[in-house]
């Protein structure tokens, strides 16, 4: 699967009020609008539920929150990457911090989802375990310092050593993943520092998606992506 | 929350391919089919990202497989109440034998249902489990005894005493709750044999959605109910 | 196994440095002493490495913290309840909030100790979840709101309806079972009010363990019980 | 802390009623005994419980099965580095295939390990995870393919590709860990084709404690290392 060499901002919705149901396609459209307008590749991660009507909706990527490291079969309340896939969407978040999972299950979703033609991005909350999952080969890797996420202090800007650590570290053990980060990011100054510091792309929920308004936080994010080109 | 009375027959489409995506909706729609025809009350358990397709091709109830104990927020990769809801869900599974809860959980998992108006169906392996998570109120109990999920050998049939427990137990905590079993029901005549033995409705998986003409063994459950009535 | 109907008083010594290894011992001997200087029965639970070591220099009741619903074979790195009971372990507690279990496991637990011969106190955060595991017919129930835990607000007198709400639902399904509770929990005010609500004991631990005098605490939760009486 | 650079051999008792209490403390002696006769590197991996008596009763090296990635405080259940250590163990298993851990655990735990002085071996199923874990910078790596684990089909003679490719790669990340591999061992001719493969020492199990005279099984094993050198 070809990735495009240009940066990624791909927003997650977790379980968002603000971005289940109906609200969900809305945001995704007004998302697309801006990278269409910008453009700026932009992506959405909607929850299972939402992933058929936001693919019905938009073009931009959309990739589930999470699969389970499972084939088809009896598995009864479990996320199968084929369904995901078949509902529309593009790629899949696998390890998210909120959303851990074993080592083992890690590396099988990866394959999972490569089988089934999903990207991946694996979250990592440190440069140490970012190298780890890099050795699955998955599409992206996107080092998230857990203590960060949600909390408005940009790991761009509070932890630059975690990056550039992080990209010392993946590129030690994966030459070609590409590397996103996350946590905190709520400003387009905080996307830039990231792309400074080597990010490929950001990985953003609440800094967007919780913002008065959204659209209008995802465009600084665009400029800021333009101003770094 | 007024459940009918009359027997009612979930097909849980666990993550079999043969149930997945646009098959799932044609699945839906056959079973759907059968349930008019024979006027027996039928119902769907999807996965979630199929529960928005089916529920807007069929007006039988769709049920989800599973919710997660957690409420709006950031809950990345987990199944919001709401969102399976919003998708057009009646009801949803939960504690099911291939995704077992933390009890704590599922008293949880009940609440949160009832508060976004979705039925619960909690399903328990054994009478005395069946009767702990009746204490919690659900809509629903549905006893499978593990051992005997996917077998093809009925739990009506081979563990008629699991069931006649079952209902002692259960009445003694609740008298109004509704009870489901399940486990290796392949024919009309388990059925039947369920519905003697006091059960109020059957939980199916592979024993109709694996079966050769699926829409064809729904049948003969729905003749087996129409002949106990 | 006949419990004794006089209170009992179970000290859990969590992760608590001030209660490993040779610590462990020491508390265990002083809340020993105290128990036979007052006349009430005091019970401690240490870790698991710790049990023999303080099973070899008191003769209290001494539980383990967990064991893992598993039998004897291959299952590293889980506590069998066989192995607990060898190094002298009298009990076990079941399902701790800090370490709870599905509801099938606490269910095989229970089952697993009466097997071995340890006693059983299974924890609840609820007085319906304690009625839901009372149906497992364990020797004990222990009613712990997990917010109050540890945090110095005793559940008997921020929370008396949850004990008598507790009292109602475990005796309407299990009339024999002990009842327990704890959280909170530091003087004998908050002991002597527990009793009153109609517990049979208290499980604690910070409120002994953590305290500037663990025995001096204790003696005072000793003549609480001794002014009940 | 050095590491030996002679072979070693770790056996791990799991919860085999065979290496459970009193017989747990003769399984060491009995295997000290052969470590000393024939000058091999012989360690024991009892269950927690045990750890205490049997490090009182002898001088090789003992081995936790598992520990949590918690430090002290309020985690009732769990097991405590500082625990294991102060009961006399020297090291802890980590992340075996019979108790699996998230990754960010794993690195926890290594961390948790090593500032307590625990040597560490840190499990892995594939060749990839073993790198993945060596990042980690544990003391060992152990290379087990489950589907081979008491199978009694040896690794290194079933799966030799398995052991040479986790050499190569674990090598590629990690020039200094000490490398072990186990699954099916059950001959001194399996031993040595490990070591012939590059292995630096064998965890065992079944092999040895079901086996109907562990000891004499040891000795083989034992003699396989001293024929290698």
């Amino acid at each position: 699967m070809a990735i495009s060499s240009e940066p990624f901002l791909l927003i997650n919705f977790k379980t968002y009020l603000e971005a289940t149901g109906k609200k969900a396609v809305d945001l995704a459209r007004n998302f697309e609008a801006v990278g269409l307008d910008t453009g700026v590749r932009v992506g959405v991660a909607p929850q299972f539920c939402d992933i058929e009507q936001v693919a019905a909706h938009v073009e931009i990527p959309v990739y589930a929150q999470h699969i389970d490291p499972i084939g088809p079969g009896a598995f009864t309340g479990h996320v199968l990457a084929d369904s995901v896939f078949a509902a529309g969407a593009t790629g899949t978040l696998i390890n998210h911090s909120e959303r851990n999972q074993k080592l083992s299950e890690i590396d099988k979703s990866v394959e999972l989802a490569r089988r089934v033609g999903l990207e991946t991005v694996v979250c990592a909350g440190t440069a140490r375990l970012g190298a780890a999952v890099a050795l699955s080969e998955p599409d992206m890797v996107a080092i998230e310092p857990p203590e960060l996420i949600g909390s408005g202090r940009a790991v761009s800007k509070e932890r630059p050593e975690v990056i550039t650590e992080s990209v010392k570290r993946i590129r030690a053990v994966n030459p070609k993943v590409t590397i996103l980060c996350g946590a905190g990011i709520t400003t387009g100054e905080d996307v830039y520092a990231a792309l400074k510091l080597g990010m490929e792309g950001i990985l953003v929920a609440s800094g967007v998606v919780k913002a008065p308004d959204p659209p209008q936080v995802l465009r600084d994010f665009c400029q800021a992506v333009l101003k770094f080109k």
